[in-house]
């Protein structure tokens, strides 16, 4: 299925990159619409990540008793309360063979392929994600993929023109502790804000500071 | 500077998310434009990173004999050598004070501000990510930017009906001695390869592999 007419043009999105900026202020009274963030939640779960194993858990914060809870564990960052939806992305700690004959279902299902057809896959993952090279650190590279998963979530957002802050100054474990996450075997690694931009945040028009592409950028 | 009118619909970003797979077979006739690459290359200098640090080279492979030595270091994926442009996503190893430095002098050309009214920042970032808490897993924390840069990468691409293959199974270390990056300090992560899908290629009309929003997403 061929998109012969991509639905943005360079510019645009261009100019969409240029427009967000990490919002330090968001205005509360501004509540992303249902429809919008039920794109943005699609978003999330349509990451890419590795194997297409989704070795995550999105928790979407919209309880103004849990935003309180959270914001003195992100130095009291305004944007935790003053957001609309907050994003805490987790990851599966230590994933098992269980985690990935659950992803071979799962293909099988979606494809109408048998699990013994997939059998090579399954097994080239788990050698590689439970037992092989990726094992000695497969949390670090399931946060790798949470990654992916925010810097999709980050542009999604801003080409539909909804702001987002993302949060890497959290406590991870106090996060874990008021979402419950540890028992299921879940581990927090970053958080994202969304909303919209209060009209008193004086950082949108700051000038954005980027290395030039000749420091950042070498073409071989 | 807000946007009222924002570039892209919901629905039409969430068709450019489902039309978006990673390719397997790319038609190696078909070379992105160079406005558009441009626009691209944009997206990932653009790309946010925590204390906005960009930790980071990104490496343009062009050239067909450079592809060829990578090949065999990436599973001998065809990828490699048939798409239009391969995005190799390097970090800056053990960042130092000096990166820092660079970074906040960076920062107040930009912005007209002196150094000297940006030290708060500077030693907020050093006692952090050069002595703190992040300097333990320093070369992790600016993989995970990497990362970041590629969901933007291939996020930006889809919008813009540029197809995307993320390879995560390269061989980082052999990547790093032909592009020859040990001596700068900077260490290949993840690569990605860019261009327009073959006609051929089957996995294109494959249906998508995801968890139901049920089970990786959890309103709280």
């Amino acid at each position: 299925m061929p998109t012969l007419t991509p639905a943005l043009s360079p510019n645009d999105l261009l100019a969409q990159l240029n427009w967000r900026y990490a919002t330090k202020q968001f205005d509360p009274t501004k509540l992303i619409a249902d429809d919008v963030w039920e794109t943005l939640e699609d978003s999330l779960v349509l990451t890419p990540s590795s194997y297409g194993l989704q070795p995550w858990l999105f928790l979407i914060i919209k309880s103004s008793e849990i935003k309180e809870q959270l914001k003195p564990l992100s130095w009291n960052q305004n944007q935790i309360t003053d957001c609309s939806h907050l994003v805490v992305f987790a990851i599966k700690k230590n994933l098992t063979v269980a985690d990935v004959d659950r992803f071979i279902e799962s293909t099988a299902t979606t494809r109408g392929d048998s699990v013994e057809s997939l059998s090579g896959y399954r097994n080239m993952i788990v050698s590689d994600v439970v037992y092989g090279p990726r094992s000695f650190n497969v949390n670090e590279w399931a946060a790798r993929q949470a990654y992916i998963a925010l810097g999709n979530f980050m542009t999604s957002a801003a080409v539909i023109g909804v702001d987002t802050c993302p949060l890497e100054g959290i406590d991870p474990a106090g996060y874990d502790k008021v979402l419950e996450l540890q028992p299921e075997g879940f581990a927090t690694v970053v958080a994202c804000a969304a909303g919209y931009r209060s009209d008193d945040d004086k950082y949108a028009d700051l000038k954005k500071v980027r290395y030039p592409k000749s420091d950042v950028l070498r073409v071989v």
